[in-house]
């Protein structure tokens, strides 16, 4: 199955960030085959799209989320330490059929807003990666593993066995990748972080953690450990593995320095959104770029950033970061690109993807110009980072197959996924209200 | 004509946040004449519109914009000093035709995006003013005052004569208000400062400026009178004068303190993505509050805060005053979604606008919450400020009458209007391009 895309201005954020104005791509199967400027070539294909002169570039890679947590969604959005307060005791009605249901819904509202890959960690996760399967998206899919009975597991610390069948299930998957994902440096003990990153060796999976975002995160460890999460998370081989450490706020110059030694494997997922919405602070990406970190950028869950999409991360992005740094130029929108695809597959080490080239699988997202807050465009990352939402997502491919045609999901149905959502949250929607 | 709006849960934003979760809204002729829980009433009605469980609130208000800019959009985002070296410079091809054809564009924007009424200065002001008549929005437009020769002026300060036209001819106009709109302290001299608080008050229109948002600004005050800039305003009488300032960054605690002793008619239009998109800083809108100064929301011209939605700036207001003040439980949803309506209204003086009551002027806006971002709602504040974006406002109302209806605008052609918009702009891109 050969398909032609025409008559759009292509953004390819190659090596070069080459860009073709009135380009075409050429996907075979899985694969980008060609990608260039549109000369009337003579090319055989078996479907053609017209672009109408909108921008293709890769999908948007979301570094940090969590599927199950849709029914979180607008749930105490401004009460103070509301993961201990709403999150944590909620958590325990959350069931196998509802991190199913919750999980097709965000992915579906991933794909309509351009997000072809991402990296997820929760519970249930052989279910969520049972709905990416369905959905036929790229993800890493990591099953928490944290100091207190579960949704999932009565005992503490249960995603470690759960992982014992989680794991081996999924390892050969072409699109999905199973993880570890141990929930935060100071709510595992030492002894289960020894094994955590073991497991991580033995099976050869990524690790995926939050680390150093709560301030009382950092004081606790100061205090067991004498070590920032950095140091104790150097010291116990986690930057080693692969591992993708979300969030990274409070994260000094010499944890900088520390962690760009193990530039390779650890990588951070920047949730600007989820931070700075729970006043958490602005972790400092300008400092982390300079030292040749690989960041890329996150929504955290529904809960946290409500919206999964990377558009409104990267307007949050660029303001944030040119007024801490005091400088309009920092971080121009062709930088903010970049994080949010090409950098967001290198965090999740995602090689074949993150740029439209020959060779590589084809994740792509057509971003429509026609509506009102499209045009003009003198700069297509600009208008991408600063006037483009995700209702101007058009047409989305994964691997080679198109899942979002004109705005729609082509093989499912939102309404019904909407309805078996709202279905399953029930008894959920009960024990919240009780608490608001 | 009566129009009853049901299905709806209503945000009537009155002083005490009202809300009817099955409500209803009736309209006859420009008013609100009811408004209520919906108890299958046998209401009289030659519309019916079915709102189908959707949020219904008073129209955004935009408190500063500029409707002319549409053709700089996303020209020169990311370099420093951009309006000197910019936004000045290209604006000597700005013509009657082009401010036109830009503010039919940018009004359409708006509406399409649940704003109302706005606040516009720029040139060209009867243009605009023509343009706002035609769509039937709710506007205050002024004509920018400027020591230096302008598109509409060859004499500097040219503004001060164009106003002695503009003003009496749409002084009596049901929905627009003329206004002067002296372009910052820094920037007219101090004997036309003068002139046109003297203006305001013969004319009896509001004033309109942006005040305290350069550093150099402040800087040149201060070496030219010893003042900052609300001191010299305060002397000079402009706050006895029903008077909008945009964005406000440097005010310090006592330019609020003496700014408050005028709350009545010195009023802010608060500009949080502009002003940290150019990282120009964050306004003390804690501290204003506290003072009880009255403050709306604004997006700035189309190439400072490129979208002309109050979704964006409800979100950027969100995560930036909460992370300024480190406390996320500042300013709730709630405060935010009354910010950018009610607020607005009485930044701007709309005392007939602003809330769903009766007796209050029809301008309203019916979100949907049907689209996959918009769901679940626990509250609908949070779906408001942290999901929602301009793409789920489904119907406008303004001043009884419907301008938008299923997303579309009812009255004009969103193509024909750009078409224009693009041919006007010929020689102004061939400049830009010039300077990119
Ligand atoms: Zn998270
Ligand atoms: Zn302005």
């Amino acid at each position: 199955m050969k398909t032609l895309i025409k008559a759009v201005h292509v953004l390819t954020i190659d090596d070069q960030m080459t860009e073709y104005k009135n380009g075409y791509v050429l996907i075979d199967g899985e694969e980008i085959v060609e990608v260039g400027e549109w000369l009337e070539q003579e090319i055989a294909a078996d479907e053609i799209v017209d672009g109408q002169g909108g921008l293709l570039l890769p999908g948007f890679i979301n570094t940090h989320t969590h599927v199950g947590m849709i029914p979180f969604r607008s749930l105490g959005d401004d009460v103070p330490d509301r993961l201990r307060r709403f999150l944590f005791p909620l958590e325990a009605y959350m069931t196998r059929e509802l991190a199913a249901a919750s999980s097709a819904y965000a992915i579906s509202e991933m794909l309509l807003s351009g997000v072809t890959g991402f990296c997820d960690m929760y519970y249930f996760e052989d279910q969520v990666a049972e709905v990416c399967d369905r959905f036929g998206v790229r993800a890493i899919v990591g099953e928490t593993i944290i100091d207190m009975p579960t949704c999932d597991s009565e005992e503490p610390s249960g995603g470690l066995s759960y992982c014992e069948d989680f794991i081996p299930k999924w390892k050969n998957h072409p699109l999905i990748t199973p993880a570890i994902a141990p929930h935060a440096p100071n709510t595992n003990s030492y002894g289960v972080l020894k094994k955590i990153v073991e497991m991580s060796h033995d099976y050869q999976v990524p690790i995926t953690m939050h680390v150093a975002e709560m301030d009382y995160e950092l004081i606790e460890l100061a205090e067991e450990h004498q070590q920032t999460p950095f140091e104790l998370l150097e010291s116990l081989g986690y930057m080693e593995r692969p591992f993708i450490m979300a969030h990274c706020i409070h994260m000094t110059d010499s944890d900088i320095a520390l962690t760009a030694a193990h530039a390779k494997n650890a990588r951070i997922a920047h949730c600007i959104g989820a931070n700075t919405k729970s006043a958490k602070g602005v972790a400092p990406v300008k400092s982390m770029l300079k030292a040749r970190l690989t960041v890329g950028l996150g929504t955290d869950g529904p809960s946290s950033g409500n919206t999964l999409d990377l558009f409104t991360q990267m307007k949050l992005f660029a303001n944030f970061h040119k007024t801490y740094e005091k400088d309009r130029a920092l971080f121009p929108a062709k930088d903010i690109v970049r994080l949010a695809t090409k950098g967001g597959a290198e965090t999740l080490g995602f090689d074949e993807v993150g740029s439209i080239e020959a060779g590589k699988k084809a994740d792509m997202i057509l971003v429509e110009t026609q509506s009102v807050n499209m045009f003009p465009i003198f700069d297509p990352y600009s208008a991408l980072v600063y006037s483009a939402n995700s209702s101007n997502v058009e047409h989305v491919w994964v691997n080679g197959k198109q899942l979002v045609k004109e705005h729609q999901l082509i093989a499912h149905d939102l309404r019904e996924i909407r309805e078996e959502l709202y279905n399953q949250m029930g008894q959920f929607v009960a024990e919240a209200k009780k608490r608001m």
